[in-house]
């Protein structure tokens, strides 16, 4: 009985049993779709630890000696033939992105003529040749004595010649001439300026208003050099400093993308312009010299000496110019002339563009771009950036080809093409794809040079992206450090204190048109960050590292002095991929709308302090423009309460996706093609550069600068203008991040 | 045995059935969420059936009876009354929506003095005053003698006396002037001009180029009454027709939006722009009148016979005027004078807004409007729509306090203030919220005037929305049909045959800015639609409904001799609401690209067959805006075969959205902020208005129309540069439509 009753009992068990498993997994039930769980997928820590791990300081080593090899300015056959470097890795069947293509449009550029190369000499009144400025900087490796190597010149200035006294008009600002005009006529003068202080062809500009015919640009050393001088054992090849016979080449446009074709992508068959109605470049001759050559110019010049804020590094007085040369000098009486035989020519120029699908999301975009041209080698200005983005693409890449990765929305890599020129490559791309990237990209990341120095990070960004880019520098160690993190090393370098975070790094506003980001921030109003590894400022007061734009920005300049070991490289591949990965795989957009919020209300309080007794006098209102801020605050507060008391691995997708849209698209309202009419691509109406000088509203320091100063009631309506504009852009964002509905 | 197989075996089964239940509903498994069915749930065909039962005439015709008590002038007593009284219809706790508010601008309007009114006499050499024009029309009904009926004015047009000699100018056209001005110096005089051929503020802005110092504006009966023009048995009240003292008044500006606050939403303290820098108004005193006093001042006309083209409905020959009455006439020699007391004010105007909140995309909208201000009565424009908007929300809401009935995207109404002065509060709307709307409206409808007359469906509409137009109103009956659907009763009247469609109803472009749509389309670039019934071309002439604009325009008028039991009304709420569901609900929007593309087709054709051959001759090539329409059209193929081949009921949430998307927002890519930069909130390059009638690409149309013309270089780059434009703009759009990476 015993027997049969456990029989039966087990029996019964193993009846009950199969039951349950036929129930379970037999029966269908209403179960979830398999996508259930894709959709709710949040970023992968361990993933972005393996790809921390497999950044490779050699590889970064290879690629910038690789595409270093030759100089590559833009149209070159160099920079085809890095086109080509880039296309080989983007398709690399084991290491390549899904696809990648070239992607061309023809561009205005400006260039030397290479069988007329410009000069400039000093004339004596029989006209004979008393000087020659050199034409090719002095070879110190190989590397300088490639044929490919441009003559220095400004892109952009027009052909012609121009012959005048010299005048030595310090930084060639608008106050740097009208000081100098106050002794003297510089009708019909040569004008010779230092770099820095106003923008490349605006010297030119700038000297054309008051008559001068001709302007030469040089390199200071005590702006570049710590004042070091001397290639005998100073500078390159024995520290980063600049040799003598270095010049800054450069594009001398104001305008970003292509000249002829604004807002138009530079086609075939495109509207251009003619190019005599291009504005903003120089108007008049117009050459970068090296020091050794400004040397011998600038302290021969005669007349008064020039106040104390102009003087520079040679050892000898800074002088206005009589105009002209010392009697004492062997120029005496002479002039200095410009032959410049500078060429417009219509080329085509690449972008290289490569993709990783996204899974869920392939219709949300990040995108990573870098220019690819320089003006030599450049092996810091671009290939330092080109070598991280490659490495990127290479760890990525790896991932996405054996199957253990994707991404959860798309991922587009740019290798734009003709940056140096003014940005073409990536603001005709903005213009041609305008709607599609305007509507999908959730974040643009700009390296261009990755490390100018091995000190610190160094980032500008749209203020919801600081977040982000603080936890993936704290989770990269700080170049040649296991213990310090790339943020703990910056955070000693460069910080502010934060009434919400305390003490934290200073993130920087992306307000210039530096790099190929202008068109992703000021045209399309797409939250973006620009980083790279920078200076120590207690070790330098370089402007810049002193090879930029000549040929000494070299592989071995880079490997010797920049970041040897490329370990700086290495931490900023580390960070820009962290921060990209993070963009592209977070469940919700890794954007902290408060932190914009606290720059709103920086830009705020500074323009009350400025300008509100002045308005208020003038019956202009800024309340609404306070409203708006607090507005802005109070919606940046809702939305992060909503995300705080989200569950988001249970929400809706389509919930997910309404609040990441909010968190993408609340930059979009910022843009207002109409506020700044003047000035290409400039649209967003809180990063848009200004001539202020204040760290405020820029269309409305403008404005106010203006009226101040002319007093007209017209500008005073323009200050109010902008007034409204602001507000208006504010409150729109503000109502993007408020409850939809 | 048998007995214990026999229990084992149902001890065992029972066992079994334990386990399976137990199995399959005892134990969590990874079970779908509750909302995966939610989010792909469809339009509900029951739900648009109920909805079409609950449409009811006798509740039109009431909220008619309501709407049209009283004047309800933009921001009069009665405006506010309306505004009271949609505000608690949408607040019904029974038949309401989620939300209600009223939203105010302060904008600029025009009035005539209530107290010294606009006044146009004939007077004599020794200023004896001959004859008056009717300041008031003349009562039929009490509706006429509410002291709250405006006196007939011209709105923006300035205050001021003009005196000088009479002339008639047609339609007041550039050419009619000319003409004019060919026998008469039309400086010092007064031209007397009818409706119709030219904008009603441009006959003023083409008279003041000739130096005509005033101008009367007048309605003739041939164009408005198919010839009747007797009160005692022919015209209102004895038909639909215009009595001879009726006046159209009208809004006399160019642009739409308040005039003031281009591009900003006319808030307290908005930057204004002065009065007096307002374009696009009339420079000179302009007033319209009745054809009754037309009449006496036309048939006295002296001088030459006017061109067959001007002669019009009066049993008189249309003189050109000597300038001036004939010496036969009573007013030999005497002047006309007009005396305007117009005041321009900064008042608030108000929408209404509603709401009913989207359950599973809430940040999706649909926007559904109508403006509630009227010149007088306005029992048809625009309370014919307002009723229309009313019952629809009725019926809407009742389901949604039900409970019975969500939307799947948010809807919101609009009950747009100051249309009449110029799309007042529908463009502040969107100027106010540019970025959300832009970002997040799926589709916008227009029901303006939502009866013009009983005999068929006439809408205007993106290319795309005809196939949602066309299934919606095949599922209505034609008013007074059972057997006749709304969609076969249209054909009759007005079809085209299309390439892929054949014989259908003809979608009419929405190219003007006649209604409140012009913010949406031009501005925003949000896929519209614009309806209403209308004529029997065979029956009438008239140039609109007769009592457009006037005193007649009530209740009584409407019931008698528009739309007796109102099914017409019906079938207009009927086929806009049945839009306005499947909009909101449909998983996938119905959006056919493949019928923009058949638009842009035609637009090509016609603008290679009428400029092909000059453009060539100008080395202006059009195989670039070819290449890009045949792009257009491939993208929109290819993105319907992938919805074709779509199981939407399981495709993933996240994919749907992308299609919707995709759809949504193609129509963005037409917009260039730059391209009509003399046209306020014209931004759409394929609808944008032209003044060309040429039925293609706009800004090329207008180009070529000048270039050819004036012959000048400068014009015809300017066809290339909108060439360029468009042919953007239509890749940008395709790639829209495109896979998205």
């Amino acid at each position: 009985m015993i027997k049969e009753v456990v029989i039966g009992t087990l029996c019964g068990a193993v009846v009950l049993t199969i039951g349950i498993l036929i129930g379970h997994f037999g029966i269908k039930k209403n179960s979830a779709p398999s996508w259930v769980n894709d959709v709710s997928k949040d970023v992968d820590e361990n993933l972005i630890k393996q790809f921390l791990s497999e950044v490779d300081t050699v590889q970064l080593q290879e690629n910038l000696r690789e595409l270093t090899k030759v100089p590559h300015m833009a149209t070159s056959q160099g920079d085809e033939q890095t086109v080509q470097f880039v296309l080989k890795r983007w398709q690399d069947p084991e290491s390549g992105l899904d696809k990648a293509w070239q992607q061309e449009y023809k561009v205005y550029l400006s260039f030397p003529n290479p069988n007329n190369p410009n000069k400039v000499t000093v004339v004596n009144p029989s006209n004979s040749v008393l000087f020659t400025v050199r034409e090719r900087e002095k070879p110190y490796t190989p590397d300088q004595e490639d044929p490919e190597v441009v003559q220095p010149f400004a892109a952009y200035s027009p052909p012609g010649n121009a012959v005048g006294k010299l005048v030595y008009a310090n930084q060639g600002k608008p106050s740097d001439y009208h000081l100098l005009n106050q002794t003297i006529d510089l009708r019909g003068t040569i004008a010779i300026t230092r770099y820095g202080g106003a923008g490349r062809g605006a010297k030119a500009i700038n000297a054309a208003a008051f008559g001068v015919v001709g302007v030469l640009v040089y390199t200071d050393p005590l702006d570049i050099n710590d004042g070091f001088m001397s290639d005998t054992n100073e500078t390159y090849p024995h520290s980063w400093y600049l040799p003598p016979t270095g010049v800054e080449r450069g594009s001398y446009n104001k305008d970003f993308g292509d000249l002829l074709t604004p807002y138009l992508a530079a086609k075939e068959d495109t509207y251009r312009i003619s190019p005599e109605d291009i504005t903003g470049i120089p108007p008049i001759p117009t050459q970068p010299i090296g020091f050794e050559d400004a040397y011998r110019l600038i302290c021969e010049l005669d007349g008064k000496k020039a106040p104390d804020e102009w003087q520079g590094g040679f050892n000898c007085t800074y002088n206005f110019g009589g105009p002209g040369f010392k009697p004492t000098s062997s120029f005496n009486n002479s002039d200095v002339k410009l032959e410049i035989f500078n060429q417009g020519k219509i080329l085509n120029s690449s972008n290289v563009m490569g993709v990783i699908r996204g899974s869920v999301e392939p219709d949300r975009y990040v995108i990573y771009g870098n220019h690819r041209d320089s003006w030599v080698h450049g092996a810091i200005d671009p290939s330092s950036g080109t070598a991280v983005m490659l490495e990127i693409t290479r760890v990525l890449g790896r991932m996405v080809k054996q199957g253990k990765w994707r991404p959860r929305r798309s991922i587009i890599f740019g290798s734009w093409g003709a940056e140096e020129f003014g940005l073409i490559g990536s603001a005709e791309y903005t213009e041609e794809y305008f709607t599609k990237l305007s509507e999908r990209t959730v974040g643009y990341i700009n390296v261009d040079i990755s490390v100018f120095a091995n000190a610190t990070l160094s980032a500008s960004a749209m203020p919801s992206m600081q977040s982000v880019i603080f936890k993936a520098t704290k989770q990269v160690s700080a170049p040649g450090s296991d213990s310090t993190s790339v943020y703990d090393n910056w955070i000693r370098y460069s910080n502010r204190t934060s009434p919400a975070h305390g003490v934290i790094p200073r993130v920087r506003y992306l307000n210039g048109a530096g790099s190929d980001y202008a068109a992703f921030v000021h045209y399309l109003g797409i939250a973006s960050i620009d980083m790279s590894y920078t200076y120590d400022r207690s070790k330098t007061n370089a402007r810049i590292y002193p090879a930029y734009h000549t040929a000494y920005d070299t592989f071995d300049y880079a490997s010797k002095f920049i970041d040897p070991g490329f370990v700086s490289h290495q931490a900023v591949g580390r960070s820009a991929g962290n921060i990209l990965i993070r963009l592209a795989d977070s469940l919700l957009l890794p954007f902290n709308c408060n932190d914009y919020a606290e720059s709103l209300e920086d830009y705020l309080n500074t323009a009350v302090t400025l300008y509100e007794a002045q308005l208020k006098a003038k019956n202009i209102s800024m309340e609404p423009l306070k409203n708006a801020v607090a507005n802005f605050r109070r919606a940046a507060e809702q939305l992060d309460k909503v995300i705080q008391s989200s569950d988001l691995a249970n929400e809706t997708p389509l919930n997910i996706r309404k609040i990441n849209d909010q968190l993408m698209l609340m930059d979009r309202a910022f843009l207002n093609p109409l506020a700044f009419p003047d000035e290409y691509g400039f649209r967003h109406v809180i990063w848009a550069s200004s001539s202020s000088g204040k760290a405020t509203f820029p269309g409305i320091a403008d404005a106010f600068a203006q009226a101040e100063s002319s007093g007209s009631s017209t500008d005073w309506n323009k200050v109010h203008y902008h007034l409204s504009v602001v507000t208006q852009a504010i409150e729109g964002a503000a109502d993007m991040l408020n409850e939809v509905i």
